[in-house]
């Protein structure tokens, strides 16, 4: 393999970083043949490292003495910090010493980085974030966007759709993937002046070529059904789909907790029951699906929750194994080409 | 009591109507004091009357020979259909034959009814639609608004935060009721350019007379858990808010039920946790929680699901009670007039 194949890890970004990094990359070492690039202040790093078992053919360490935190302003931190681990990385990826960048940092500053450093694709407007969001039958569907997006005009939303079809048919095994557009109700005339005139993008998408398979409006209730594949809506509400899944799984957890060891009796049903309520918790990890893709730039990047655990961390790592290797940005630069020539988007 | 105390009951709306109406005021005849009057044909809703107990000083039939449907479009159905029970009802309610309209039906045209017939309060530019939300410690926040406005002006917001509030202690008993606004993280730098306006005029109002307790920017995670009392956003995220929450927590419950009968010794877990499970269904059971009212217009409307069942009408029946008795309306329109005084609304 060569230096493309390298999987670029931000040793220094998120909440719990370096130790559950260098975690998880420790982990992944024994699972994955490519090899992973920890990027951070090399003492720091050594010393977790020779902590650790791992695979030590698959790992290396490059230096950055510089760090970009979570509450820094993210424009003037990738401007300034050209030795923090996020631009360090990001120059990397650029210049194909890499073929995917991985981190849990400060998501603007990525987000930037990823502008600045790469650029965008020919085509994309706006670069968005998309995450897996798991589903009732067991698997995922993909949220595009997911903050980084609040506000959106209609060709934006039609990216994310295009984008995320990509993404979720290369890296997530979705044959012909189909795209929902969030809405207050599934008649077309319903919505936002936004979420209208997109509606009428999406559709003739359809008959474009390498069309989208667009079904139409969906209803918030159908996002954890799994009615469509890629649900498409602007970072305000993606954001505000994925805290209140989070924030409700949770309650309802605690409050089975609570239930669940109220009385004896229910302690015994509880304990038959212990593996079954662990399986439902784990459907609702998010540490179980790896990172969000940041989609429209000129490289792969997967930004990790900010407060990923070393199973969080070796996830997003192996996952960003088919995002590199299937082209995802080839893939994208070519299908906006084919829209552009049809005449979609100006 | 007199006449203006009377709860307006429509007798046809709703996908189960009249049946379940008829059976709910059935039901909350032997809770309250107050007449209940059913509007809607005659000869049908006598038929499903006599088939049931109910108390007989307590339940009158006031005649409407039309109806509105689910899927007729609003203001033409409202227009044009003079006869229909929600027509009929609403100028009962404006004519101070009673006190709070109650309906099941056709959310538009309970909107468009509620503007045409009734009128906007003075200095309110949207009514809004308030929905109780179930939080974890067992109550019920506000949530406003849940459809009416998909696209709002920063000011809506402030007159849903205003409104939401005298609701809030008036009828669900809060006191001092705090406000939070849905962003994407709680800084005041984040979200649209329109959540932001309305995060100063927010700010602004705690200093006015009869101030908004308002605690600043949540997120959507916060709101199962009761953070606030009080949630303000547009009606598009609102609406988002609400059918996520359905379409979660009934996945959440499917999910239970699958793992919990995966084998025998599951089973027998889940029998003895059978009691709880159904206090953990009920608490995420809407129709617990009654109707939502219709704040801005000048008159009590409550708003029920369009599947309510008999139980549900029951409830948004009692839960009207307060909201007629401790004139919430009016209360809106004192208030109103002192945000006008001190300028926060032009």
């Amino acid at each position: 393999m060569g230096k493309q194949d390298r999987i670029i890890l931000d040793g220094m970004g998120g909440d719990h970083a370096p130790a559950v990094i260098v975690e998880g990359a420790a982990l992944a070492s024994w699972l994955i043949d490519n090899t992973i690039c920890i990027v951070g202040d090399e003492k720091v790093l050594s010393a977790e490292l020779t902590r650790r078992k791992y695979d030590a053919k698959k790992i290396e360490i490059i230096h950055a003495e510089e760090v970009i935190s979570g509450d820094e302003a993210p424009v003037r931190a990738v401007r300034t910090k050209q030795r923090s681990s996020i631009v360090v990385g990001m120059n990397m990826l650029k210049d194909g010493e890499g073929g995917v960048f991985v981190s849990a940092g400060n998501t603007g500053a990525l987000m930037a980085g990823g502008l600045f450093i790469l650029g965008r694709i020919r085509g994309i407007d706006r670069p968005a974030i998309a995450s897996t969001y798991p589903i009732l039958s067991g698997g995922v569907s993909l949220l595009v966007d997911t903050g980084a997006n609040a506000e959106c005009k209609p060709n934006n939303l039609l990216e994310f759709a295009l984008m995320g079809s990509i993404y979720a048919e290369k890296v997530l095994n979705k044959r012909n993937p189909c795209v929902g557009l969030v809405n207050m109700g599934t008649e077309e005339t319903k919505g936002t002046t936004v979420v209208k005139a997109a509606y009428e993008l999406l559709a003739k998408s359809r008959d474009t070529v390498g069309g989208l398979n667009f079904v139409g409006n969906i209803e918030a209730r159908d996002v954890p059904h799994g009615t469509v594949d890629i649900v498409v809506c602007d970072g305000y509400v993606g954001n505000v789909i994925l805290k209140l899944t989070e924030g409700l799984a949770w309650s309802i957890f605690q409050l089975i907790k609570r239930k669940f060891t109220s009385d004896a009796l229910s302690k015994i049903g509880a304990l038959l029951l212990s593996g079954k309520l662990s399986e439902l918790r784990n459907a609702f990890d998010y540490s179980e699906y790896g990172g969000a893709p940041i989609l429209g730039v000129k490289g792969a990047i997967v930004k990790m929750h900010g407060s990923s655990n070393a199973k969080a961390v070796k996830n997003a790592i192996i996952r960003a194994l088919p995002y590199m290797k299937n082209e995802v940005v080839r893939h994208i630069e070519n299908a906006i080409l084919d829209l552009e020539v049809t005449g979609d988007i100006e």
